[in-house]
């Protein structure tokens, strides 16, 4: 069993960031950007209301407060102040869900946050305590400190493998500021071994040991809606 | 039968505005800025702890988007983005509410956007859009739009008189960018009056006819403290 | 003699706003962005560098402190509140400037500010207030107050007539949160007619007495290369 | 010879920070905060006002872009758009100096920024590179990277003592979120011991070799007026 999550909602103002419409259709979940390093307000809505349309259940996509840096730059933040700060986006999304008759299905951290909480145990208790507050599960890399606090704290953790983004040898995620184009056919093959081998591919050709429950896809990774459709494709027999 | 709201939470960063633990005692409902015009995820967090230790009912305090500004400047927003910028604020506010096992009370809006909602239907109306998502009451200006819109869509409306702010001879609020003080015992007699009957004392010393459901203080008046604690012993007659 | 001016630098964090490459080498000044409407430190030094190489002469573009409404929306700002919110965004551009080598050329107001100054004198003088402080020319639209204050304070005033944007019978121009598609051969052509004419067409097909010591174009109007180069070579007679 | 430097300015919106103008008098130096830890384009020109009035001569105090976190907290920046943040800040400094006829005297970083200049090569020299711009001076700490970076670049570099922080025992500032208050008296005998023995006295009670071209003392440290006129008092004999 698996899933496609996708980042969505990631405008802001009056710019547009990734095809929204054309990958909705191809995801199960969305992670949807709450106004810190992404979104407004107004897209909030509008994003809430197409993954709706499109039966896409809705997560909230918190981020360091980090609107000019897109949520890539880590910031040192105390727990208790950065459970505040995740809450808070997280309340802000929920109110969207309320408005459209939705449920806040998952969190799922953004850039920096989500790379820090793989390293430093207070940045992954300060994203569990916010997941305790409203009882949902939370999206994370396998193998890393967020599966090692959410699960000893008994949070319903869903493993990652991004489709899109490459992983060094050790496994490492390779975050560049902006994401690049990827081959929908090999990154579609890729995601078919994971499931099948449970084995990634890492950028030195070698094999990574993965465990995927969802497979997610980056909306502003050029081509996004052509990898989506790709990977849904190959994926649909592992589709529950 | 009327209670003693406050502005409360409104520093921000290191900033504090108001000495909120001393009026807390003091008062039945908290406005609880939003971050918007003041606040922040961490003050949001510690004010409504504070109201809880107090029995003190919460309501969001939201406020067009202008934290330099206070919120006191008047901006132009469409029905649909001014509406997404409220329930965003209290959405927010009300995860932490949730936190906190507490429910969300009522919708007061801050400063300009309180203003601008007496006179612009379209800002009333998304004021009203947002008060429908989350069921709860509104606070405002009695003979204003707002009472005309919210009465209109069968939105509960609760009407304030300002104890620490002086009225025009045509009863419109006169809003400075900082509060000035009160003489705390003129405030509770004049409080009084409005309650025994029905009539506020305008700033030429005339009559003004005013119906109160519940009195605000703000916590950024100076004094505020003092000025919560003669209006409450006056108008102690008049709780539930 | 007329000169072709286009806002530039208008993206913001990943986001991008205009070919600014694609118009850079059809304009003869560039109103770029001051972080409050559009842009950021690192677009600003950006844009100024692409600006000189293409030796076209940089002004500053400050607008209403509204990033989330691309400056679009209309505050109310007392006069000297405004003019340090200018002075501080003209300040910041004219560093990236020092740091090229480059110096102030003028100042456009942004958005709702520029449509703001026709109408409030009070606005229109906190504009003039900065361009005294920076002792350069103000950018504007003739026959408004803007005209009237500027020229009043004997500050150089350079009127502009806009070749993307639709004027409406009383000569007011028809601002869109959106900027639409305009066929560049029409818009060179009422370019054209502007010059020789001294009359621009409104929406209506009317003539308007229209004087242009500078034509505007929008990076942000979809096609806005391709309606540079053509106004720019129309209007080549008239270059000086 | 030795001057006495005070972080001056650091309101918000509605909110102050300190008693700049009982601190004023005291002084030789201001830096002045640039809007991204604290102040507003309103309090940088009151600030510069304020200082040009007591003949204090002013300089940049920028800051990460933290205005919640007052600068406190470290963000991950690369050098370049690290560098461009500054320029920003220091640039819409300048521009207030300009409206005053002063001149810019030198750049701090402030809090975090100023924090991770000592230990990372690639801050302190994204602070130089701002320096060079603007051929101006940086106060700084004698004995890190700051030092060694800016004494390498060839530009002045001015050490600091702390009159009203603590230091441990590796000569390291105890930088706390809110400064806590000090005894003027023993603040005042340190600083002359720093004069005369060119030793502090860190926080085990141990020395600490320092040296002090110049003086600091926040104005958000309670009681940072006596503090200040305690060490000008005492500091006198070394003013030039």
């Amino acid at each position: 069993m698996v899933t496609i999550n996708c980042d969505m909602g990631e405008g802001f103002s009056l710019y547009r960031c990734g095809d929204d419409a054309g990958i909705m259709p191809h995801i199960h979940i969305a992670n949807v950007a709450c106004g810190f390093h992404a979104s407004d307000p107004s897209i909030m809505r509008a994003t809430v209301k197409l993954a709706g349309e499109h039966g896409v259940a809705v997560g909230a996509h918190p981020s360091f407060p980090d609107l000019q840096g897109f949520g890539r730059r880590e910031m040192k933040m105390g727990r208790d102040e950065l459970s505040a700060c995740i809450v808070y986006q997280v309340g802000a999304l929920k109110a969207f869900l309320d408005e459209a008759g939705m449920k806040l299905n998952h969190i799922k951290p953004h850039g920096a946050l989500y790379g820090a909480a793989t390293r430093h145990e207070d940045v992954a208790e300060a994203i569990a305590d916010a997941a305790e507050i409203f009882g949902v599960p939370l999206l994370g890399m396998a193998g890393t400190l967020q599966e090692t606090v959410y699960t000893r704290r008994a949070i319903p953790f869903v493993a990652e493998y991004y489709a899109d983004l490459d992983y060094d040898a050790e496994g490492r995620l390779i975050i560049t500021r902006e994401h690049e184009a990827k081959d929908a056919a090999e990154a579609a093959r890729r995601a078919v071994r994971v499931m099948n081998e449970g084995l990634a591919t890492n950028i030195e050709g070698g094999d990574l040991p993965m465990r995927a429950d969802t497979v997610c896809i980056h909306s502003d990774t050029p081509g996004a809606d052509q990898l989506a459709r790709a990977v849904h494709s190959a994926l649909r027999p592992w589709f529950g």
